[in-house]
């Protein structure tokens, strides 16, 4: 039986023109972060399980992660993402890296979950975050990255959110306002989480479910449900709006307005699913009705660098997936049609492979990409081949050219014809290619 | 316990300062390659484990690939090469597909093996292949492309040489040169790919034991260890010269002496590992007596594709692995010095975070790479800090300056300082960044 052709499900193969689209994604992500500073690392796909285990969050770990045991017995996970990885190296060299540290690399992730759209089992995610500064000044940077960053594409404000929340802002609400204790607190986080992905009433009803009865006699899930349902940092009770917390929230919201970040706004549903964070969240929502999701976020995680055995370093970053990325360039039209690198399509039109070689190496010598065609099958089908890949120009070598020293150049797009000399064909295509 | 900020064990955690040596490498391959019309593509590092089982060679798929079954009990790989997953890819869209076909690739590759000096358990690897060629052409660029990306790095045709072998050739000396049958051609050639690294008089003594009692007596021991010590194709027995193998041999070394590939060479050991090469196979050595081994090399496999279930597609090509290059690379000095990403580095002298942002978002907006430090720590600690990025300029910012609008940069190689406006730091700086 012959093998499948399929790449393993739920990953994707990048043939040439899917992989054009990365790059160019990829390039944008890389301009934008270095703009504010950020330099790029890398680090192995396969790590020991034990750094997922210590803080990812039980659901991805037990049930989403690739694990395996290695043929030396060690229990290794293929990445699911790249925050416990970026922690260990900078508890690495903890004292030899200096801070304010900025970080962001763009690795392969991998999550064992049902492949839908936008989630797949694989995907590309850019990770940026910034070490040694537990100033506001880090959250206020982190959020205008990820807002430069899909400015960079072509973006304008209307076509996202950015909702912030504070974990810390909630723990207070939940533990000093509400009353509850570690193990509801717990589980109405991650009640929180899923809010918005539940019916209404559901979610209501899931909340009466984990107060004791004296707390439902005191009309507590109402106080829950009127607090999930304010929008605005004012609206919040009193008690919570004087909190160190809230405090944070408010002068952050002013340097972003301050800023221009006008579509920034207090969104008090923002947990972010991974135990990890400590403070201030965020996440970026599309406003496209055809895509209104959430399509990337992160947060302050202040502890984790210090799970490795060294002094903590004050960390915030935020993680955004080429997957969702793309579904939201797509859906609001800012992928541009991307350039083709092959300068010419040289179709050798006798048995002249070897004489043709001179001007062959001339032409890349000055820079320019040439394909080579010595198929010898009918022109239709070298030009049709050309045509495919989006080349723009053919050059024909045959043996009297090669003796006369002058070739014909076929433009595929406006059938425009000349006959120049290798200098003269170089500097015509160069000048082109600048012009595009 | 803490948890361990090692890396998984024979593999490499990239920091900036390593990740900016693998961009130049990388950007120095892709380069070279596109200059021959190659274009990228990407896949899948998990595939189905059966695509290994069929081709790769025993002794990779057994011991050395990283498999285990994933939830859905599938047998899956972490891919130890790039070969079969191209292959699949082509087989895919095999009448889509325009020939000649260039594709080219990065991909991080796997193999459970012991970490040693040019072989670590994961590696990055340079794949480059030309489908649709079953022309000596397709030869021919193969080895130029290998040729032309070496050159790109700054090397000379002394550093190295490329040394050419066929499995044709082999498989007609083999069985109709030395009338060995296929049992004993396959262990001869197993033993023949190790030659280089045994004893000679452990070499021979094991090509006795692979003959039968007849062919010792015939003397067949002395015949093979005679044909294998040719090291030109004018020496090889005149029966063997006229093969069809020893032919497209003897061209091949006529073009690639013609293009100026003077380094290129005949060397009747080169056997390449994999059982998939079915013709010309060829391997780079580095000619420095310290590092003086193959660094990588390729070759004809003509049968790969139609291994999915189409017609066969021609196909040679080579990988090229970024550790032993880089060994290369430092062996012979060619690492230049990388410029830093980051042109400025903002020290924020007052609490003027949210006034200071007007300047900087000017700065990005121009194109400058500006890292902030808004630590408010010593100015002595913070000019450390950028001294050991290796940023050049550093930029005050307090409230004085800016109310006049006038910024002090100091150049921290030189010493310089100069007071400037914001348009006077855009130019000025992108001026400096062009010179270098």
């Amino acid at each position: 039986m012959p093998l499948s052709t399929q790449p393993y499900k739920g990953a994707r193969d990048f043939y040439p023109e899917d992989k054009r689209i990365q790059k160019y994604m990829f390039s944008k992500m890389r301009a934008a972060v270095e703009r504010f500073g950020y330099e790029e690392y890398d680090a192995p796909i396969i790590e020991n399980l034990e750094i997922y285990k210590a803080k990812s969050g039980e659901e991805i770990v037990n049930d989403q992660t690739y694990t395996f045991t290695d043929r030396g017995g060690r229990e290794v996970a293929i990445r699911p993402e790249m925050t416990p990885t970026v922690s260990r190296m900078v508890a690495a060299r903890r004292q030899e890296l200096g801070y304010p540290l900025r970080l962001y690399s763009i690795p392969n992730l991998w999550r064992y979950e049902r492949p839908q759209r936008g989630r797949l089992r694989e995907h590309w995610q850019l990770n940026v975050d910034l070490f040694g500064d537990s100033a506001i000044s880090a959250e206020h940077e982190t959020i205008l990255v990820a807002d430069a960053m899909l400015k960079e594409f072509g973006a304008t404000r209307s076509m996202y959110t950015i909702n912030i929340n504070s974990r810390k802002l909630m723990d207070f609400i939940m533990i000093d306002f509400l009353g509850l204790n570690l193990d509801q607190v717990h589980t109405l986080s991650k009640l929180i989480d899923r809010m918005h992905k539940m019916d209404k009433s559901l979610f209501v009803s899931q909340v009466h479910d984990v107060l004791t009865t004296d707390q439902k006699d005191a009309g507590l899930s109402h106080k829950i449900i009127d607090v999930l349902a304010v929008t605005s940092l004012n609206d919040l009770p009193d008690h919570v709006k004087e909190s160190e917390a809230a405090k944070t929230l408010i002068e952050l919201m002013e340097i972003l307005a301050d800023s221009g970040v006008s579509n920034a706004k207090f969104d008090i549903t923002i947990m972010r699913g991974f135990d990890y964070y400590t403070d201030v969240v965020f996440e970026v929502y599309d406003t496209d009705p055809t895509n209104s999701r959430s399509m990337f976020g992160g947060g302050r995680y202040d502890g984790l660098v210090g799970l490795f055995g060294v002094d903590p370093v004050p960390t915030i970053g935020f993680g955004c997936g080429d997957v969702t990325l793309q579904n939201f360039l797509e859906t609001h039209n800012l992928i541009p049609e991307i350039q083709h690198d092959i300068d010419i399509y040289a179709i050798l039109v006798g048995e002249d492979y070897k004489r043709s070689q001179k001007l062959l190496a001339t032409l890349r010598s000055e820079g320019l990409n040439v394909a080579v065609d010595n198929s010898q099958r009918k022109l239709s089908s070298q030009l049709k081949n050309a045509t495919k890949k989006g080349i723009t120009y053919v050059l024909f070598i045959g043996s009297n050219e090669i003796e006369e020293g002058r070739y014909n150049l076929k433009n595929l797009v406006t059938g425009e014809e000349q006959t120049l000399s290798p200098e003269r064909i170089i500097s015509y295509v160069l000048d082109q290619r600048h012009a595009a």
